[in-house]
Formats: structure tokens, C-alpha cells, sequence
């Protein structure tokens, strides 16, 4: 059915964006994996590739939100909740040999500058998974102030560990980083 | 003359990378943009786009070696180091309205798991950035697992910090990740 072949675009799309980044994904690429006619493509998204790559990058970063919230959710400190989450990424990286990533990261580099309706998907994503660490720090009981500064170095050094192993072809700075920034996530009345 | 053309080749790639990446980077644009004929390309690059490309990422990660030599040699302490570059990285930003940021960065994401060539500069790159603030991190007393672990952070936290300022279109994380990291650099002894 229709509403089938527009989900199976959006993943296409979402693999697409985190192996290859936006100007390396092609339409002819992205129907031959949906396995979908190229008109689908247009019928489900008029505004052509962008309006797509935002569709995925949202679907993309709802992912992420829910498997964060599940690991703030399973763990007793948001330090270990975050140790979890480097260790997550480090396995999806070795298991797809570092062409897997992080849709958003790669799009924010090399796309979003230049393509408003990328720009709004990035910007939401990043935005909703500060606030995520942000709240759970503050519940721990920081200030509002020091919870976003440190949400956001915890966002920044999830995607900056991406970057560094993926361009290394090692996941060795991923469990660096993450044993490095333990104690500073360590909640103040521990 | 000919190594004239060859260092414009080279300097039209790096920018063409740092704002669009590798995917995006057009051959045409390339020879456009270095006033150069198309044919010079592959006489000065028989290997063709990967080999200019990867000759491009030398030269930036030289450029940006450079710069945080001078900031590490005229700083007193790492950390001053380290949040003088954050405060150039969001000059650049605001300058260029978020086009500009890190080739290294940007390709690796994108391409450098799929480009052998590629891979092998990046590596280069994040390696010889992590060794210089490893080194003058072990100057100051620390010893070098702890060195290299923080050294490591900081690469990851300066990629990262382009990811989430460039995803939002501002420069506020920037400042944000330059202030919330400085605590974890203090010299031990200081």
C-alpha cells in the first residue's frame, strides 16, 4: 500500500544519509533500495529530495531520542546512561565496519549550512537530545545552567566520537572518550 | 606556471570539502573555482578526484596543525589553549555563516569509510592533532594514558562542537562546550 512504500523511502533514505551524507545519496539509489517506482518518490514527497531527507532525518532522530530515553530510563546515573550509549555506538560501528553513523551529524556538516529544510531537521534533533540530558542532569540536582552545558559537550563528543573513529577506521576513541568524560558527568552528591 | 595551478587545485578543493564535502565537490567546480584548465587536473592528479582530495586534506590538516601549535606555544596552559581555539572556530563560523568548518570532519563522516585514500588522511590528521595535545598535556605532569584520554576528548569535543553549531546555525554551543570543558584540562597542580 501507499502509506508502505513512503516508509520504506524514508528508511532507504535515513541508511543512505548516514553511510554516504546528503549530496552522496541519489534518488535512483534510494527507490532501487526502497524498492519503489521513481514516481512514488515525487507522489509521497513533492518538495523532491529535501523535503525526504528531512522526513528521514526527523524519523532518524526519533530513533535516537527513544533508544536515549530507554537508556537514561534503565540506568541509575546519567553517566552511566551515556557510558551505555558510547558502547552502543561503538558495536554499531565495528558490526557495519563504520559505514553506519549518525544521519544528523553527517547532514550538519556537509548539508544543512546550505539547505534550510536540513537545517530545521538538524536543529530539532539536536535541540530535543540536549534538552533530553539537560532535564536528567538537572534532575540529578545541577543547576540549569551547568545541566545544559553539560548535555551539550555529552551531544558533542557522541557526534565528535563519530568523527574521530569513523576518520580513524578505530572505535578505540569512542570507550576513550566515554571512561574520559565519566567523571565529569559523576551526579554532584555522589 | 605549473605548481602555481597545482596549489590553487588544492586550495579550491580544501574549501570546496570544508563547506560541502567530498559527495558534493565537483570536479567542474574545482577547475572553476581554481581558474584552472580541466585537463591540468588530471596532469597534477592522475589518481583524479580521491587523490586531489586527499592532497587537500594534507594541506588543511598541515594548516590547522600550524594554528594549534601557535596556540598551544603562546598560551600558558592547555586549557587557555584550547578555549582560544574554541573562540576561533566560532569566528570562522559567524565570518563564513556556518559554510566553512573542518574537511577532516566533514569527509570522514561521509566518505572515509568507503575511500581508502581518503581514510588514510583523515587518520593522519586526527592522529597527529591528538599526539600534539597528548604531548603538551604530558608536559604539564600528566601522565600519558591520562594525557592521551584527554587529548582524545578534545579532537572529539572540537569535531563535535562543529557538528552541533553547524546542525544549529549558531555559535552559542561553541562557547558553551569551550567553557564547560576548561575545569576537566586544569594543569593537575595548578
Amino acid at each position: 500500500v501507499a502509506s508502505d512504500t513512503r516508509d520504506r523511502l524514508i528508511k532507504a533514505t535515513g541508511r543512505l544519509l548516514r553511510s554516504h551524507g546528503y549530496a552522496g545519496t541519489g534518488l535512483n539509489q534510494v527507490t532501487a533500495e526502497a524498492k519503489a517506482p521513481r514516481g512514488s518518490m515525487y507522489f509521497h514527497f513533492p518538495g523532491g529530495k529535501e523535503e525526504l531527507a528531512a522526513a528521514a532525518l526527523d524519523r532518524f532522530a526519533d530513533r535516537v531520542t527513544q533508544r536515549l530515553e530507554e537508556r537514561l530510563a534503565s540506568s541509575s546515573t546519567v553517566a552511566d546512561a551515556v557510558a551505555g550509549y558510547f558502547d552502543d555506538v561503538a558495536a554499531v560501528l565495528e558490526r557495519r565496519r563504520f559505514a553506519d553513523g549518525c544521519a544528523v551529524g553527517t547532514v550538519s556538516l556537509e548539508a544543512s549550512p546550505t539547505h534550510d529544510a536540513l537545517a530545521d531537521a538538524t536543529r530539532r534533533a539536536l535541540q530535543t537530545w540536549t534538552k533530553l540530558f539537560a532535564d536528567a542532569l538537572e534532575a540529578e540536582g545541577r543547576s540549569p545552567d551547568e545541566a545544559h552545558g553539560l548535555a551539550t559537550v555529552v551531544v558533542a563528543a557522541i557526534e565528535g566520537s563519530l568523527v574521530v573513529a569513523k576518520g580513524q577506521r578505530s572505535v578505540d576513541p569512542v570507550v576513550t572518550i566515554g571512561d574520559t568524560l565519566r567523571p565529569l558527568l559523576q551526579p554532584p552528591n555522589a
